[in-house]
């Protein structure tokens, strides 16, 4: 029998699907308040010791993720754990991952968050923040808009995320410049180039749009010079990471013009400190590292854990495994 | 020489390719302020008299409207006026479509119709309002969002605007129902019905937006039954004209939960009276009567102009002509 670690919300959702493995897997479910049961009358009276854990979204943000974290990290023979996330930069998971045999991360998210991008690029090229204090004071004044169809992205990161996002700027009739490291062609893409040739690049576009992961190469990539690259109407949008922005670059860019806006989604402390100038800056909106989650993005990653699960127990390879070497020495 | 009456504005951008029709029309500008002058150096003294008269989004909403409506209005021997405007329900519109011997509307506008209800959409889909309010409370708190991709649109009037929309939907992965009179298949809808069959639809719609005509058929189509056929969850959208909706029934659905949230563009009283409710209702986003605004609706209006001014110089058909019923005795 193997045992599996899973949240209450999460067992709720999917137990139906499990049942079908009923035979080779235990469920020990986290119930509310941080208690954990076997499920199906199963007995379960020896020490916590889960083969496989599916680190769902609630494992991650309810309020009994410490108890899943700490099962986690204290599991003495951990195979396989499923991340419902992408970035693998937060150290608990860089030390589950190197516990873990199998480590495998989920890309579900990147619909959600291309939504985002759409949502945040909208609202200013729509003038949202302006309109929204013009409906305040009960004036009726009309402003002129700027179009989705003929704007161009700059797309930094063109990997699951970033390939979600331009697939969408081009059904709108919008032109996407990626940036990666291997530049080679891709179908959503006008034009892919290399992290060494963006400062050339970003005067061409009305948006900027970080979708990197946290590495080495990528910490502090939106510099002094990065803003002042940009263009004056342009907008800046982040749902990387917050350590790929120079925040106070960000907050000088902002006051001398370059860029005209910022969507941030992710911040360099979070949460973000009640001090902190993006909680009131008038050209800025923001997010509390949140555009990856929706109804569609929990389905997704349920389904990507059933789809591994199943690959497991057959014995076949998983999807999106994280190679060891990730997760440092 | 044909007399073209034209706003400054518009003479500017468009100047250099009015220029290849010198030799046949002249253009009478008016300037700011009101005076009208003829330009490129011709001789003007004699009675305002324009032949054609484009009605430009400045001829329309600049301080110097007035001017320009006046004089169309007057003109003895009015033979084309290009609108800007897709409606005909204006009633200086429809005097000028009863004097004028042409009148050619424009659908140009269906565009940014169109990236407006994305606009709105996705706020509300993104709960936009409760985020914003979040934040001007330094509150970091996650929410969950809906998606587009799959979501279901029932879109009544689905002429050029219905269409834009429809077609944008599907491309972000929706689904839309139009509504129209003549039941047959688009290939931007996945479904289209008659208007009699509306009510019964109405359940199946995470977003509910109008962009019909005003007529007799369509007045107060959005009224207490409407509303109450709507889901819990539901966006109510309008975008067509005000009169569509029984307002007072907007607001009683608001209050009892159907619709959730809505989003107007328009209004049975424009501009809005200052003790409307819709100003500061929580559950409403506005914008006054504006969702065609944007820079491409006027570059694709003056190519119209421009391209129907070749025909008409060449003796051709125009596009989008209005015909004389449309307007009425």
């Amino acid at each position: 029998m193997i045992d599996l670690l899973i949240h209450h919300a999460t067992f709720s959702r999917i137990q139906s699907q499990l049942r079908v493995h009923a035979e080779r897997i235990r469920p020990l479910v986290v119930r509310a308040g941080g208690a954990i049961e076997a499920a199906w009358g199963a007995a379960f009276e020896a020490e916590l010791a889960p083969q496989i854990v599916f680190g769902s979204i609630e494992a991650y943000l309810s309020p009994e993720a410490p108890v899943v974290m700490r099962a986690v990290l204290d599991a003495p023979d951990l195979d396989w754990f499923q991340s419902s996330a992408a970035g693998i930069d937060h150290p608990v998971l860089v030390a589950i991952g190197k516990r873990a045999r199998l480590y495998t991360a989920s890309h579900e998210q990147a619909h959600a968050i291309a939504e985002w991008a759409l949502w945040q690029a909208f609202d200013f090229f729509r003038a949202g923040a302006q309109r929204r204090e013009d409906r305040a004071q009960k004036i009726w004044k009309r402003r002129n808009a700027r179009e989705m169809t003929g704007s161009t992205w700059l797309i930094y990161g063109f990997g699951h995320i970033g390939r979600e996002i331009a697939r969408r700027v081009h059904a709108l009739g919008g032109k996407a410049i990626g940036v990666r490291r291997s530049p080679v062609r891709d179908e959503h893409a006008d034009l892919i180039i290399e992290p060494g040739n963006v400062l050339s690049h970003l005067s061409q576009a009305d948006i900027v749009c970080l979708c990197a992961p946290f590495t080495a190469e990528t910490e502090g990539l939106a510099n002094a010079a990065f803003f002042a690259a940009m263009r004056e109407d342009a907008l800046f949008m982040n749902v990387g990471r917050g350590a790929l922005v120079v925040e106070p670059d960000l907050l000088a860019g902002l006051e001398r013009g370059r860029p005209a806006f910022a969507a941030l989604d992710v911040f360099a402390a979070e949460p973000l400190p009640e001090e902190s100038p993006f909680w009131a800056h008038p050209k800025v909106a923001m997010t509390p590292h949140n555009s990856a989650e929706s109804e569609g993005t929990r389905d997704r990653v349920d389904a990507l854990f059933l789809d591994n699960l199943r690959r497991y127990l057959a014995g076949e390879g998983l999807r999106n495994v994280v190679p060891k070497s990730a997760f440092g020495g």
